[in-house]
Formats: structure tokens, sequence, C-alpha cells
């Protein structure tokens, strides 16, 4: 895939993931694994349970600058007051409804966001998320889909939905249509012609193996036509075909 | 959110996670949390270092029915026998460049696919992936957009994306269309093992017919593999290949 270019990064950049009141500092390690893996940088932990910790650190699989550049703060108020979008993770059905969006919706929202503004992404506790009054901080509510009947995604793995859809958007707001006829390795596709050669020399092959009776040939030719040009093969590819080939013949005709 | 409806189910269920050499036995537990939480079912474990695991059970939170059902293999082979889309998951720069796609575009492909056709997701190692063997097995490459710098994602975060990607694919696709993946014709397509079975025969004709060099292959089988499966064949086609090649068995030791 492309390398973000520096637009792309400034929108990254400019988002913040803030844990809230983190029970097991594996789950911080392996959110700042998700976060690197992803291309987000700004960490930041409101009270979390235990923090420095080993557990994160190994968890986080070499994502320690985040760990070490991670802010701690006492309320969701400090972590938040610098941002200009803030947005909570949330299950289904609380009392009051929000405006509630999917991952996809949050990531097309922080497309349109003014290079210059920082956005922050809050989630909450691993067994009772955010509480009404941290939801009612919050411009918009995320939901991620999940089985209605086993809904409770682990804090990592919720990190790596979101991180992943704003990565998407990063790199498909950058993407110049690509075209889609033509191999995507560096062989050329082949030309008509030097298919139409192949053909011809695999038609030629298969009557002197009696495996294609001039007389009846049904609709051998075609099937194999139908089979071969469906894949669509670069030059090297039918050259490899019609050395081949030409192995047969040899081997045949001695 | 909409509740998936029936359609939209059947299509999940039809989607194997194949797990290979897995050495964390939690990291089996996160997968099959992971798995759950998007609605997927069928998991599928070949030569894992440890399973049946209490870690795993521990890492699960409950997703136990999937790991009591999980089918356990020797090889990847057994695993996607009977599955007609077969897709690894790949880091970039392989020696044989295969068609990449990203998780949505995945997603794209197997809301095409016929509902009586199963797809695997293969996903490899923690520290070394799919070995190239393994990668040819496939139809296509699913690559996760990472950091370049930072790019090896723990094995139930990167299911974790894949399945948030299937599932928002069914949730979207709740309208009928027309699948695409499976033969618009009126011949079944070929299973994945009848199709490696052919590869074998091919194999050995062409070291019969000395155009493959047992003790330097080089690139000819994964160029010939990769060209083959890029047209799916159909069952017929793979008999007709099969019937080629045993003509030229006869044809060379006559």
């Amino acid at each position: 895939m492309r390398p973000l270019n520096s637009q792309a990064w400034k929108m990254l950049e400019n988002i913040r993931i803030v844990l809230v009141n983190t029970t097991h500092p594996g789950n911080i390690g392996g959110v700042a694994r998700a976060m690197k893996n992803m291309g987000l940088s700004d960490l930041c932990l409101v009270a979390p349970k235990s923090f420095p910790s080993e557990v994160a650190v190994a968890r986080s699989s070499g994502a320690t600058d985040l760990l070490d550049a991670a802010r701690v703060t006492e309320t969701l108020e400090e972590a938040v007051a610098d941002c200009h979008l803030v947005v909570g993770t949330s299950a289904r059905g609380r009392h009051i409804p929000w405006p509630v969006i999917d991952p996809r919706e949050l990531a097309g929202i922080v497309s349109e966001v003014r290079p210059e503004l920082r956005v922050a992404v809050v989630f909450g506790r691993e067994d009772r998320g955010l509480t009404n009054e941290e939801l009612q901080l919050c411009h918009h509510h995320v939901h991620i889909p999940a089985n209605a009947e086993f809904s409770s995604l682990n804090l990592a793995a919720a990190v790596q939905v979101i991180a992943y859809e704003l990565r998407m958007m990063a790199l498909s707001a950058q993407r110049a249509e690509a075209p889609r006829w033509g191999t995507s390795w560096d062989i050329e596709l082949a030309e008509s012609g030097e298919v139409e050669r192949m053909f011809e020399h695999l038609e030629r092959t298969l009557v002197e193996v009696e495996f294609l009776d001039p007389d009846n040939p049904r609709q051998l030719m075609p099937r194999l036509r139908r089979l071969l040009l469906r894949a669509v093969p670069d030059k090297v590819e039918v050259n490899v075909l019609r050395g081949i080939l030409t192995a047969v013949n040899k081997k045949t005709r001695s």
C-alpha cells in the first residue's frame, strides 16, 4: 500500500486516544501497540490503576515510545480540555439517547475536521465503560456494531478497530484512483497476439499427445481459453507456458 | 444499529478463521473473543503449540463455545480443503507478488461470494506470519495497511480488524445482490483439495518432461499457481487439466 503523505500523517497526529480508569496494565500496552501499528501516537491515561507497568511494556511489543510519552491525568475533563471534537465509545441503550455513529462514520467526521483542531476518542473501563456523566462530555458516541449477545470487546481490540478506521480514512483521503486493469506487480501484461500464439502452440501439442482429436475437438479449446483468459496472464507467465509446451514437444518426439 | 438478518448471518457463518502454528494460547482465546464479538463462529487451528488451554479460555472472556467447537488439523491444506475462496494475511514484499487487497476490499469480495461456498481467512505465526508456500495456497493476500515502521499487529488484533470489516459488510449487504464469487455458469467451482491434487500432478509431469529441475525449481510452481488460482477453475476445468497431464504422461512413458 501507499505510504502516508504529510497531510494524512498530520490528520492522525491530531487524534488523541484517552483511556479512563483502565484496570489491567496489559490492556494499556495492547492499546499502545494497536495505536502505533495504525500510526497514532497521542495516548492519555485518566487515573489508570497501575501505570507505569512492566506488563504494559511487555504487551506493547516495542511501542514503548508511546507509553513513555503518555500523559496521565486525574480527570477526563483535563485529558480532553484542549480538544475540539470529543467522541466517547459506548454500548447501546443509555438513559439519554445521544447521536450514535459507527467507527466508519466517525472516520468520515474526523476527515472533515480542520487540520489545526484536535480530536479525542475516549474509551471507558474494561467492565463498565464510560459513565453517563463522562459520555455527556462528548459530541458524539461511537458504537462498534458487535454481536448483541456478546458485545463487549477487549479494550485494545476496540482501540484497534477505531484506529484502523481512522488510518483507512487517512489513506483514502490521499488516494489517487488507481487503475485496475493490468498487473499489480512489475511484469507487463501479455498482449493478445502473444496469448494467441501460445494457444496455437497449446492446440498443436494437445493433438500431438492425442488428447485433442482434430476431427472431434468438442469444447476443449474454448474451455482452456476461458480458463486462461480469465487469469489475464502476464508476459512471463505466457513464456513459461510456451516453455512447458516445448519441453513436452521434445519429450514426445524423442 | 440494525440486527443482522438471516442472509447476512449465513454469510458470516460461511467464513472460517484459520490460525497456523499459533504459539501463545492467549492469542487463540483473544481470537475467539474477537470472532464472537463480530458474529463469526468457525475457528480452525493448524498445529497449535498449546491447545486446549486454560489461558485461551481465560482470554476468550466467555467465547468458550467457539474454542470447544474449534477444529484442529495437522496441515493448512486439510484446514482449507473444503473451502472455495482462500485468503491469506500477509505483510508486504514477498518474492513473487500476488494480488494484494486491504481488509475492506476483502469484505467487498466476500460479499459477492455465492452463499453455498465457503471462505477461509488464514492467519500465520505470531513472529513470522505465513510461509511463501502457505501464501501460495491462497487466491488473494490481504494486508492490513499498518505503519511501515511498526507493522506487526497482535494476532487477535488482526483477526479483530478483518472480522470487523466482514461484519460491516454483512450489515451493509442486507440488501440482496447477485453473488459473484463462484461460476456464473452451470458447473460448480472446484474445491481447494481438488485443485491441490491437480497442482501435484502438474509438478510431477513437469519434472518428467524435464522442464522442472527438482534440485533447482526456482519460481516455476509459484508462477503457475498464481496464474491458475487467479482464474478460479471450475470442476470440469480441473478435470480437463488432469486429463491433459495424463495424456502427456502416457505419451512420454511410451
